[in-house]
């Protein structure tokens, strides 16, 4: 083993804290670098140790240092709910100034959306301070104004976009896409900082401002989660208790990443069954839930209080259906519904996959700005000349809306003549949308998923309500529509429910995600007297999307392709084999031999393996496991006196006599808190050992002899092994995770 | 060591299946008698084999197995489903009949109710068909006409809750309270089987009826939870997979919990959140929580289907809120509500507490259905002399509702000239029905805690909610009232929103659920507007709660009493202990030691000890852990030939040497998952992994070496050593569940 160079170990060592190395009680800070897995059993030995010295402190200290601690965490907890819900308000007031931009401004004031600059007027007079463009500038002809309507729209969107491209590429490169795949792994013990950067959080937010404004096919959900963990994270770092504790810092980003969806969709609870379901965070700890919970609700008290649709109601689409009630043969329609969400939800991520690879190893991959632009560019001419030409979020909400004689008819869609035109267009208007959508989400701006899915599945469910409720009126006497009121003036089939069944069928095919999403799904239109088609076609659309892909969904592919370290929280089944054939064997290990090697060997180790630790044994017997962050703390100036005394000595890790003076006892490095198992244990049980316990490692000993070790990494490889483009697109900084 | 007599050990044997000592493959059937507690990875590791075992099969059989298998299951969970909906449905007419019974009868039929017997009168027209006793008995005397009334009245209560108690006591004693505290424990893995027998299912749906319909102060909720769950297990036994495997049935039974509370209260997404939250069971299995899913759906449909009320509404309790919105002020109000609910919730624990242990401990043990005869006769008349004479869930009902000048005002709560009348008869109810159900809570009769929580919060919200909106009414142009709007004539302060508030608040303090209690709530009343307010009182009186009383809610403390294994989820933190402190070292154990001892030694040893399993060491070194039945099974046909071939046998456990003739290998009977750890691992780590990993014993080894053993017992009397009176009411077949 060569003998590194002992200042080249010195270089390594970080902030010179070098305790004594006997001391078992000692507070070992975890630095984690970019790239590597937190050891979430060693993270909980040191909170507990924090804990445990700030109670035996005498006196008020004692009892007011785990106080102090405690409100630091509900301070961050509050304003990060209350940052989170500032911010979505005021973003959608940029995003609807900005929008309005694209059409017009306001005659008395550059700053004033439309709403805003029509506020005085009465309902009944028309609006004459709002000014479209050709207004504005005084054309006259026809022909030139909407040339320059529809030149401005464009030009607007491009400027739009490609300025939230500039800053993503520039200043916060982790600012793009969605997050939440980044978020799953980092609640799961991956190590991304520059994820977090208050940078980021600036870019992310004025990025997705931007980018929605400018019309692309993308929502604001996912990187509003983005934007909340970023803030909490801000937050964090001015308590030592979170700075110090990377496993304390990841309870208060799922509380973090609870209140962005609170936001995002206007929904508290949602916002707290998503943390539950798709980040898999509060499983086990109810006080982790407690705090999602309290995030939650403070978030929307906030955006509440901003009020940025001037409405002070949380429910985003309300859905105004006049029968509270739904007849059985509108189950048929529906059941159609969720089988096209979930084929089209997998044919969506199929495509977005193949958009990526195709961007990753083409040309694209040394043009993402001119990528954004040119595609905000077709999405913007597209736009212009069919019913997506509003934003999406009023896209969804008129489609939501039933039809009622004496409001507006948006799009014409009330129009019973109309039908087969409607059904055309909303169809065309589904497929575009699929397509812009696989191609948008994963571009170089901040891009949410969420509502476009509902957008498309929206679509093609206002298509079906419109074909149902044509056939009905068509044949009223059919014996199917005998349910249906026998007064041809009484509305029997609501088209607008049908939307929402088609929002949440496309979703459940996209997400796969369950309970969460008819949460969501019925705080975001009020629809709970529909509850239970929306559960039965989320649940349709899960099974038919599962069938076809076993994708667990696109953030689960997403994770795959980014090669992140997450565990899919999939019921894993072997078939037969055990832990022998899971494990690295004992010969393919790197192994400190107790009472063999010397200062100097052990540092030339750590120089040779970045591995995250070692096992130790005495001669095959398995005595404790070493991290290398510990190993590392205490050898190099134990490695200075050697060189200095020019004796080197023998480390021994058991304590079965007195050390001598050549010998160092590094006993009390040892993990406290390592797993044994025999290998004959089933390959099914280490698995969920690692998805329940957030372990490491596990070692596998028979008889007291180390026979093999099997590490995280081993089983999300296993776990992954079925999806074709693992780590085709990795990004950032690479590192063994071991 | 005596040497046990063949025979007895032979008569312990069950069901005569006695494998070949040495084959590792042999599936052991998991045979557990009432009292003892299931082994989750022996379960898994039984039903791993099965399906292994089938996947394997040759041809189509290997294809259609599995998918029968998948089959069964779903059969099962859908029939429960619709099974309680139904129940749940017909048990609602049932109890309508009965009550509306104890105040007349139809004329023309004696099954009709009130409601179907004035079906045909027109809205304007008296109905002159439902006809009160004295009516019908031609009694014309004003007198003799109350007399009859109240006695009647009282009689019936008293016949209802009498025949319920004797129904319960001669028929199925574990018909008796909620429920739930046993679920739970059973769910966590637990043997109960004779709480879920079909006359079980019977008795307490019957008993549930007529001690709902006897006025009693009890709700439904925790027994139809019951009921639901007898349900499945009754459908199980008709399919092997679910004969044999504990673990598989209790994956149903959690799904059969989540319809229950579904068809209970119209809430599936609550059924769900509560079997999630609760009841702790799909936390980590998405499978569960899946079928959880598909169970509440289907039992909410085939409730709406029954529709009991006529209504084809789950919503129960519609609160009809002019008003959408809310103001500040109104927070302080609903803050001491929140408060008020926190701290009477623990009171009326610990008021039931003590009633229960003054009947076991007290006369009434020996007098159950004589208790039940005068708490009824004294609820009964107390009753029928206040507001309380409607059933309570009318009760609620009418709480919840707001005053609406065009329709009936009930209890007179409308009038304004009556605010300090009504706000004192309210309070004094309150006060009443807190008596009434500490007391009735634990009776011999089948009663949920749910309703009467419920209640009692309607009763002091409304209360407040009188009180504040006297106030602003009085005080219109306060600073504090100013965000209310100037027209006096619109109504600023919902009462009927404060009853919400204080039910959310009450159940909080009684249950101390958070999530759930938020999604039941809102499913209940269908305040969406109002999810807010509610998730803040429940939060606050969780708060409270917890502060005052460490009990973790009623149901916690049933189990407690009751003594059940139940590991509560909470977050154990230790003062710096290890599992040297937790475990029983191995001077105290009782160890099987390899090479030592004969067949006949360990034949005496499972007689001599109702351990569930022991240890397996070659001089001290660990080899492996055997459980007490697969000993047991392999030992008594082994001892028979020993006894008659006269040359005693020793057990080996490891496969050093090829065995000779004076020895018998047992290595293939070790369990395949045995966790070791070090004892220096915190304490806090060990509780963890007993709850995350339902765990019956953590082996601790150093260096190969056994030093102890902690089980499932230990750690469950360490968690629950704060309550004072745990096994205070021990019941059922008593074991060792070591």
């Amino acid at each position: 083993m060569p003998r590194p160079d002992p200042a080249e170990v010195f270089e390594l060592t970080e902030d010179g804290q070098v305790p004594s190395p006997t001391s078992q009680q000692t507070h070992f800070a975890s630095r984690y670098v970019d790239g590597s897995t937190i050891d979430w059993l060693r993270e909980d030995a040191a909170e507990r140790e924090r804990t445990h010295v700030q109670r035996s402190q005498h006196g008020v200290r004692g009892l007011l240092l785990p106080w102090f601690d405690a409100a630091q965490m509900w301070l961050v907890v509050i304003l990060t709910g209350f940052g989170i819900g500032l911010t979505g308000g005021w973003l959608d007031v940029l995003v609807k100034w900005l929008g309005d931009l694209r059409e017009g401004r306001c005659s008395y004031g550059f700053f004033y959306n439309q709403v805003s600059c029509c506020n005085d007027v009465n309902s009944g007079e028309v609006c004459t301070e709002w000014m479209t463009w050709s207004e504005f500038l005084g054309v006259r002809v026809v022909f030139a104004q909407s040339l320059l309507h529809s030149l401005v729209y464009v030009l607007l969107a491009v400027a739009f976009a490609g300025s939230a491209a500039v800053l993503v590429k520039s200043y916060a490169p982790y600012a793009f896409h969605t997050g939440i795949p980044e978020i799953k792994a980092i609640l799961g013990g991956y190590v991304l900082t520059s994820f977090l950067t208050p940078w980021t959080l600036v870019i992310k937010a004025l990025g997705l401002a931007l980018a929605v404004a400018s019309g692309l096919s993308l929502g604001k959900e996912g990187p509003l989660v983005h934007v909340s963990c970023c803030m909490a994270y801000f937050l964090s770092r001015f308590f030592k208790q979170f700075r110090n504790s990377e496993a304390q810092q990841r309870k208060l980003l799922a509380a973090a990443a609870a209140a962005g969806v609170s936001v995002a969709f206007g929904s508290p609870l949602g916002g707290v069954l998503f943390g539950l379901e798709e980040l898999d965070t509060f499983a086990n700890e109810s006080e982790v839930m407690w705090r999602g919970f309290v995030a939650s609700a403070v978030a929307a008290v906030s955006l509440q209080w901003v009020n940025p649709f001037g409405t002070s109601k949380l429910v985003l689409f309300q859905v105004t259906s006049v029968s509270d009630t739904w007849r059985a043969f509108e189950l048929i329609p529906w059941l159609t519904l969720s089988v096209i969400g979930g084929v089209l939800g997998s044919v969506l991520i199929k495509l977005n996959v193949e958009v990526a690879l195709y961007r990753r190893n083409g040309v694209l991959n040394d043009w993402p700005i001119l990528e954004v632009v040119g595609v905000s560019a077709i999405t913007a001419a597209i736009s212009y000349l069919t019913i997506i030409r509003v934003q999406a979020s009023e896209l969804v909400a008129n489609l939501f809306q039933e039809c009622d004689p004496t409001k507006i008819d948006y799009h014409g869609l009330c129009n019973p003549t109309a039908m087969w035109e409607n059904v055309f267009l909303l169809i065309l208007t589904a497929v575009i949308k699929v397509l812009l959508t696989a191609w948008t989400f994963g571009m170089m701006i901040p891009a949410g998923i969420f509502l476009p899915t509902i957008a498309i599945g929206a679509c093609l469910g206002r298509a079906v309500g419109l074909l149902t409720q044509g056939l009905q009126r068509a044949y009223p006497t059919a014996w199917i529509f005998l349910s249906c009121p026998p007064d041809p003036s009484v509305r029997c089939v609501s088209p607008g429910f049908y939307a929402v069944i088609g929002a949440s069928a496309m979703l459940g095919g996209v997400t796969r995600m369950t309970i969460s999403l008819v949460v969501i799904l019925f705080e975001l239109t009020g629809a709970l007297s529909h509850v239970l088609p929306i559960m039965i076609s989320v649940m349709i659309s899960k099974w038919v999307g599962d069938a076809i892909g076993k994708d667990g969904g696109i953030y689960a592919v997403w994770i795959a392709m980014r090669g992140y370290p997450w565990l899919p929280p999939i019921d894993f089944h072997d078939k037969g084999e055990t832990g022998a054939q899971l494990m690295r064997p004992v010969e393919r290990l790197v192994v400190i031999e107790d009472e063999r090697e010397t200062v100097a060997d052990l540092a030339g180790m750590l120089n040779d393996h970045d591995f995250h630790g070692f096992p130790v044994v005495h001669r095959q017997e398995f005595l404790g496991f070493i991290t290398r962050d510990k190993l590392k703390l205490v050898i190099t100036p134990l490695l200075v006196e050697d060189t200095t005394s020019g004796r080197p000595r023998r480390c021994v890790f058991s304590q079965r006599n007195p050390p001598n003076v050549e010998e160092v006892d590094l006993s009390g490095l040892l993990e406290e808190a390592v797993l044994h198992l025999r290998q004959e244990v089933p390959k099914e049980l280490v698995v969920s050992m690692f998805q329940k316990l957030n372990l490491r490692q596990i070692i596998f000993t028979t008889g007291g002899k180390l026979t093999g070790m099997v590490t995280k990494s081993d089983v999300v490889a296993l776990l992954t092994c079925n999806f074709p483009h693992s780590k085709a697109l990795p990004s950032g900084p690479r590192r063994s995770w071991t």
